[in-house]
């Protein structure tokens, strides 16, 4: 059992720009139109709450939108079908979010070559064989957002110029160059529409990044190209090792998996017109694979733990990709726990990493203290805190006594724990000891979702001396969250708790 | 630390007469009128989902059922109002539920006195004034029913003739005599609608109830009055000291308890005409006082585990006195957790015993084991089985181990268990920890239906040489419910559940 | 036929003060807690909306707000009980609901006297045996709601004391000095818990009401008693015949009935002290009786838009009298269509006159016309108007065409109609017709929710040379809503509305 | 006006075989996992409630049910996912739907070629390259079923052998030798799983039908092969026009367009294995283009009744494709009011024909009266009726009159109508008068559903001298439905319909 103990002062002030509700990630845009989506993404947003979305797809044939029909002269004119589109935008704005909307991918029909695709659903990849056709699709999209939802409303949205071109698999051959060309006419489709529409990109993942950061801002800025903020995506695993449907990787240590991210804050500031820019993680997670069990364990749960503490300091926001696991990058899934990005997996059932969110959503108010498992805020007298027990290096983990002394006014205070770990909280076990049924029946899954709550429980403290002494036990990949709050107790007339007999008798 | 070991055939057949969803209390049938009472008796229907329904108030002023005016000559009539009758008997059937129905108490404007009433709400319990009139409104209401619903339906239903004659609170002087006649007449109003009704009685309580329960068969089969099952009541505490609002009793150990109800089985096997006769507890719980802190507590949901298990031996049903807390007769409730009567406390929150009810309503199929802290069914190769931890006499409890060793045939089996103890689940305690609020807001009420999941675990375990073994640990007053059933594990391609690399590294 | 022609002014500013959707009436307070009643006002609120909610019974026994209790010394204490209270408006906060509170009536165990009651449900009627004790009551009661909801919400309500004083059966002896009393203590009661609540009387009815008005205000002003605004009721109707179970009356014509009204205004700016100061109409209806046929007919509706159109003139508010026919002044209704005072009839059934409430509220804006059938405003181009057919003496109704013409931009329109008339929108009729069932079955309750659409239609219309033409056919007692808004067809590609080949052919 | 006199005999016992709930069609499989989808099929359930459903797509890519993985060895091995299936499923199961399951089209990998698709989305029609690997699919696909909803269950079902073979489009080169091998197959690896399982064929349409159905009756009689019912389609248009991306067809008069089908009962019952065996229409509508605007108007809704009345004289069941819009043979649609195949139109927006299927389905008990505009059935003394008025040839219609008298005892009745007709029922004509827009708004959306409200109206009959008298007007297009039922008046006491004051006074 490993021992932490620490004081902590009311007053301080400790850098934490909590954006945990900011963005969410999602599987391609036509699957919004699914129900299982739907209500994943409504028991999200009951519980946690973002404000914004983004995914990819917009572009893609399911929802339909660039269409081609040849007149009477043989003549080829653009037609856009905004049917789907509106569903889903209607559907997110009933669950209160605003699109992050990636631009992209290339409509089949309008694309300068059918080979390059990515992912299982085949989204292609390459520029535009027309670019003409190409913004004015952009700017039809845009502004028939605008006329439906208002000028005011679709100011208030970002624009992020297609995803991770730097990826052979995204972006055809992986070119810069193309990038930016691509990056130049979509950003004056977007401004055509109304200048006062934020645009961004270049949403690089880790592969070359410095390179195209680099190359992308120099062309930006020495081409006078308007860009409102930067974004990039960031994972935190060695490349893994893929056996039948699924994938197994190692996971990188929390300070070196910051480097790539820290470098990202270096290039962009140390370009005059850049500095201190807005850098939107708009994708990251662990794992970059949708098959990868990791995703649906404690251990994702509490290494997230670490990374919300702390993605805030270098970045405007991180977006954890994804809500839910209706997804389909690598197929449809085979089972519900199949290792997938979701904070909810098939059969609506919230694994742990889910509730790492629902508790770092409660740390409002000021940070006093920030610590390697444990972070707290304050707020109009109240303590907020999450702590957790991740893995740190190769070494197995170990229990952790966290004992925190807090500068107090005496009274009676009460202490609330909601406790998210492998004994009390896990899914997953369950489904893997009931048989690991590939398609639970709807009672099974209302089994696996009883096993989806976090144990609560509460005690009550006395502050004297002007201090409060807490102490929390966590578990291997436990994820811990805490609040305490002044609780005089008013019984009723004649109410004592205690007293319940304790004794039968016969006579 | 308690051990118990038991060795369980597969193939026993052990009495056990579940009734454990056959009926349940209500608070008075105009209150069945609120919209809290609704959402509470809805989430028991959910969860449990009795089959009847019995409570007092039928003929109370809030229902308003009997009226009268006076005609241009000056005489007076009688004339019925069934509209809230209706809209609460539709509310019942739209939750899948049959009245167990209670005839009475006495409308004052047909009471033969205004002086004797019972409840803070004041029920009229003397004779009528004019049994004439008496009669022609049990009638008119049946027949109203029956209209209604039709006569099949009304047919499946039962009818009671009062409640508790044998005290002075709710039958004027507990007169034997005047409850005969009284049941006399009102049998005859109900059979006039038609002779399938099934009429019973007497209702009584544990006051004076031999000579009551002689008394009354007495005069039925001597005066050959229809009389189609017998009622009495069971409520096992000693008398409680009244502090304030609130009631504190000791219990009766479960043996004595046992004893009233005993009796009147051989009372009634004493009548020949009588012999076998289904005996229906129409009230039972420990305390019978809707202030009795006990009722919210782990120490009752255990103790009752005890009754569920075998009061069906001598029973053909037993009714839990009441489903929820929306409950007047000692005055509105000051608080969530006084001690009501019921399963759910106001602001829908699953109280311990609650879920003694879900579990045993799990015990399906045939008995195969049943001691004083177990009791397990076996049903189409599957295992259901409730472990409880219950007090037993003036000594404190100690944790308890069960083991259990099943024969069964060898194969690879996952056992679920379900807990509900002082220590995962308490609203009550959690309640007391935020400083006992009166009215908990909304968010206060979130927090404490929080705290009110049993914790739910499960384990693989292999049967080899035709058994299996499990154990089970009781922490006091814990009730476990489990489950044990085959499940092979048939893994998807590739997926390997013990393979998460539990290690981090930076290269 | 009678035919109106109007000319309208797009331009033109017509007094209209519409607080439609200020305030609507409630059955006393205990009723909010059934099931149906807030069934009843969830519909009201998602069709209509109101801002405030006020109704009786405050201090009721139901609500079981003041209880004594006896101490050990035998010294007789007050207990205050706000259980069901803050269920109450907890709800009426989920259904965005102030309360505009009445403080009335008398607890029995405070009342000077047990003798005079009002209503079937027996209200208190008298003074308290102790102003202490009652101020007490009413500042921890009002201290408790803005412990709960907050001061800052507090102060958005509105404070009235007592109901219709100025009868002797809501105020022993309808006595004018005593209630002044009353409102002294009252007003300083709820000033003490702060000054910035406001409060107002003296919530007269008809009778002796210029005596009254006279007399409070002289009392108020001389005597520099705090008075925030001024109440009153208004029921237009003569004395009317009871037979049985209801009551027929002759209505007042509209401008007969509005002299009472005018008159307490005039006699309000006759105080320097209080002219112009706000009149809130706390109660109207047409009948005063929750037994009167009238209010459930399109009749009602028709004089209700003529009420409407016009009460804002010289009142701050109107608040219609009630929004449900859960209610109890007369005992429990015998049939949905009893004629209570409800927007809404039992079973969830909207009476004609709900919709006179929803077209009403439509009407946002500018006014730009208003006469005796017709008004309309004008908002961002688009015109709302209602136009009805109501009696205005003793002849019997005819067909009413009116021909309007705006002044309107050229271009293409579209005009909706709502109607609600004798024909197309009549449950009661349905109701009769089927038998008068007292207690509708769910089948046959929605079978007349099913006649309780508006008939929708629309049109197309061009404005030419600067103007439109629409014309509005009303059957006696109709009430029909329009709006008309510039809808230029943009078809998609091929689609062509009047393609309907309306041949078959063999060959 | 045309008027219509009947006299029906209450006695009477005309031929009626009711079968308007039997079965409905379905856009493909995997559009059912949309949310749309699902609230569009809930409506239809809850309205109308069909037993079973039937659509293309099983075995489309977008249910992933087929797919293939490479092992070490190189080899090549099938592998399926049920996961979407599941879904579906267990949504369908949700509304109380079974599956009339269409064995098709071919999976990608499987197919023989890759040229020859159907539909907008492109489902491969092309035999299996491997016969083995196709019934492996099939069997495997069936029993996982079965393992999942069991065997009981599964053997209520239907199962039909691919869809409309005789056309080039669906089947390649229409080849009915082909056909027939595939039936053969696939009729075995259904057999496989148990020989209970219902199978049939061969699901063609009206192109060149008589020789598929001789051909392939021919095949199975002689060649023994199982076959357990009959499927066919059939459509009552001329071929239509198009224009951009509707269709515009004439009718065929319903004389003309019955032929085909009579002739195919002929056949069938032409070979003395299958006389009066069972045909299916799998599939029926006017227009057999989801593009079609007449299947939006009231006109189809009048046509539709005619079929309804009909078609269960010679058929088993008739399928009307489809319930609702959500929908993509020709593409997703750009308009809620594209003349989709639908009975709900997108935004869930009931179109006229959805009633005429509400209205059949009241058509309980025994047919007593059937013309051509008119059938009526008795049940229990209670009269159902459906009149319509539908074109008959290329004549313009006029409003009709049907003066209907029935024997029915002396007494007190009730008869209500409801309305569909272009007057009170037609949200098309509202979309089109406020603009036609492409996508409303989700407040146009409930403006439209406002206007789809069937008129309800009701008036009181009295039956003398041994009949009764009812008299119904349809103006063109109507469908009325009516029901006439003895409802004597029972009213309150002092309740008097009539007698509202209908007069206002000012003194």
């Amino acid at each position: 059992m490993k021992t932490v103990d620490c004081k902590i002062d009311m007053n301080a002030a400790v850098p934490f720009n909590n954006q945990v509700d900011f963005c969410i990630g999602t599987g391609r845009m036509g699957l919004a139109l699914q129900r299982q989506y739907y209500e994943q993404l409504k028991l999200v947003q009951e519980k946690i709450g973002f404000k914004y979305i983004r995914g990819h797809g917009l572009f893609y044939e399911d929802l339909s939108i660039y269409n081609e029909y040849t007149d009477e002269n043989g003549e080829t004119h653009a037609e856009y079908n905004f049917t789907y589109l509106d569903v889903v935008m209607d559907m997110y704005k009933e669950l209160g979010l605003k699109p992050f909307l990636e631009i992209g991918f290339m409509p089949k029909k309008l694309a300068s070559s059918g080979e390059e695709v990515g992912f299982w659903w085949k989204a292609n990849v390459t520029p535009p064989k027309s670019y003409e056709r190409w913004c004015e699709l952009v700017t039809a999209t845009i502004r028939h957002l605008a006329d439906r939802y208002g000028f005011d409303e679709v100011k208030t949205w970002y624009f992020e110029v297609w995803n991770e071109p730097n990826l052979g698999g995204f972006w055809k051959d992986a070119d810069l160059g193309k990038y930016c060309e691509l990056y130049k006419h979509t950003v004056s489709a977007i401004k055509a529409v109304s200048p006062d529409l934020r645009v961004g990109g270049p949403a690089i993942c880790g592969v070359d990044d410095e390179r195209w950061m680099n190359g992308f801002l120099t062309y930006t800025s020495e081409n006078n190209i308007p860009l409102d903020f930067i974004t990039r995506h960031h994972y935190t695993i060695h490349a893994p090792e893929t056996v039948g449907h699924y994938q197994y990787p190692d996971m990188i240590d929390r300070e070196s998996a910051d480097i790539t991210v820290k470098n990202t804050r270096k290039i962009v500031d140390s370009f005059e017109k850049y500095r201190g820019f807005d850098i939107h993680l708009t994708e990251f997670n662990t794992s970059y694979s949708p098959i990868t069990p990791l995703h649906d364990t404690n251990m994702n749960a509490a290494y997230l733990a670490g990374m919300l503490a702390e993605l805030g300091d270098i970045h405007a926001s991180y977006s954890y990709w994804t809500f839910g696991d209706v997804f389909e990058e690598h197929g449809v899934p085979f089972t519900p726990f199949h290792g997938g990005f979701g904070l909810v997996a098939n059969g609506c059932i919230p694994k742990p990493t889910f509730h790492t969110f629902t508790f770092f959503k409660n740390l409002t108010g000021r940070c006093i203290h920030r610590s390697k498992e444990l972070i707290v805020t304050e707020d109009n007298g109240k303590l907020h805190g999450v702590a957790w027990n991740s893995i740190i290096n190769d070494e197995p983990l170990e229990d952790i006594k966290i004992s925190a002394s807090f500068s107090l006014p005496d009274g009676e205070y009460c202490m609330i724990t909601k406790t998210v770990d492998e004994v009390v909280y896990n899914p997953r076990k369950l489904w893997h000891d009931i048989g690991e049924p590939a398609n639970p029946t709807p009672e099974q899954n209302e089994l696996l979702r009883s096993a989806a709550y976090p144990l609560v429980k509460s005690q009550r403290i006395m502050a004297k001396d002007g201090k409060i002494d807490i102490e929390l036990n966590l578990t291997p990949n436990a994820v811990v969250y805490f609040e305490v709050f002044e609780a005089p107790i008013k019984s009723d007339r004649g109410f004592e708790y205690n007293r319940i007999n304790r004794t039968v008798r016969s006579k």
